[in-house]
């Protein structure tokens, strides 16, 4: 399945779970299917399997059905507990930077307030000049869990989906004590989206496109197949520190082509007109 | 007014929202007082005026009192969507790790996952050898704003308290590629509270004592006017970043005495029997 959250375009009823259908062409409004349904994707997959079920039974009754003309995308999940960031995690990354491939995963976060909508501007603030694009593969903790087994980790994974981890290069690399959740975490600085994917509903997660398109020219051309750390282990790793819950953001990590390296550097611009 | 969250001893009702009598004989339940208010700590300072407007009714009522030993005490604030920290915030503990005078603040974060209760036990984690102490004053945002000046910061801020930033200094500070993250958010590394003071029941948070006493011997003890960048200035700067909002905590870092700089050094222990 496909879940997002959106909000009709009249504007009436606030943030809303919905299922898309096969093909894209319209979404199911699951609080119009299920009145006792929540209204957040968090909210959702803290009932677990329950919703995952009403899910699946909306999208087969082809009711309540709403055109994608007429909703407001957001991001898959708004608010979660945590944005968990993974620095260095492709190997062509590294070498751009030269930089040594880590041995143990190497983790920072975001504040939750840097969620964005999948198509919505980044803005571009007046404090930095060297904003910068990471995409990267992100997923979505289904379910409450400490010190997971690497085996046992993808069931507590509700699904995937694709991030942005926007950063200000200027904060990230040469102040705030070389700590970088500053230049990480400007508000607007995690796109997201547009659908969380459900872990059932991909083949291999491994072995996935990932690609940075900037003014149509793509920037970034990857491949998921080359993680240092994969799903399981971020899962395993992390969770050995903090309880992970559901609603919770993972970031896995971007590959080679980001601005700041290339030469001479390449930063995003505010849009003019 | 000295506002908590607590649990009745029964279990019965949740999560509630507390104001503590003078002396601390007593607290009113504030749902109880008005049913129309809100559970948690959040969303009452959501509310703004109007929640600590009825917090002073409930307070001069007198009604609805609990004693202290039939509720079980949480921490202020939970489940915030921030905890913003701030490193090398007091002149002398610069000097004992032999580390610059900071020229900006230092600012990093912990999950909110970290935040306990104030009287709870702090659970040492296996993966850790180097478990440390860090009191902090501690404040809480009160209303929403972004780009907030010096001039109008106070103003921003429901009330104040105290922090223990409890640091695993094996991985803030060797590990994880000197990201402080891990070393700082591990599960219960944030006792809060016990109380959120308002800030026009302080007469000068600028100049309070800060002590953290460890198997009851004082091994922090010096005043919030040793702070290098006080209150109003860190609200100034990281309103630049992000959009600050109700409930938000921030730790404004520790004086000298943390055991990680004592020679040898000294670090707790998992408590016996």
């Amino acid at each position: 399945m496909r879940l997002i959250q959106f909000c009709h375009r009249g504007g009436e009823g606030g943030v809303r779970v919905g299922v898309e259908q096969a093909g894209g062409q319209g979404v199911i409004d699951l609080k119009a299917f299920d009145p006792s349904m929540p209204s957040t994707m968090r909210e959702f997959l803290e009932m677990g399997e329950k919703g995952m079920d009403c899910a699946k039974r909306a999208l087969s009754s082809g009711q309540h059905v709403v055109a994608q003309t007429d909703i407001r995308l957001l991001s898959p999940v708004t608010g979660p507990e945590k944005v968990v960031c993974v620095g260095m995690n492709y190997k062509d990354h590294c070498l751009e930077q030269n930089a040594p491939i880590p041995e143990e995963p190497i983790i920072f976060s975001k504040f939750p307030s840097t969620i964005t909508g999948p198509y919505d501007d980044i803005i571009v603030p007046a404090e930095s000049q060297e904003v910068d694009w990471e995409v990267e593969l992100a997923f979505v903790i289904g379910r409450k869990g400490k010190h997971i087994k690497e085996e046992e980790a993808l069931s507590y994974v509700a699904g995937f989906t694709v991030a942005n981890d926007v950063s200000a290069r200027d904060w990230q690399m040469k102040r705030n004590g070389k700590q970088w959740l500053l230049g990480k975490t400007f508000d607007t600085f995690c796109p997201l989206g547009p659908a969380l994917v459900t872990t059932s509903a991909l083949k291999d997660v491994h072995n996935l496109g990932v690609r940075c398109l900037v003014n149509g020219a793509a920037v970034q051309d990857s491949n998921t197949n080359q993680m240092i750390f994969r799903t399981e282990k971020l899962i395993a790793w992390v969770s050995q520190f903090v309880t992970l819950c559901p609603g919770d953001v993972f970031l896995t990590g971007t590959p080679p082509g980001v601005g700041v390296f290339r030469n001479p550097p390449v930063y995003l611009k505010i849009k003019s007109g």
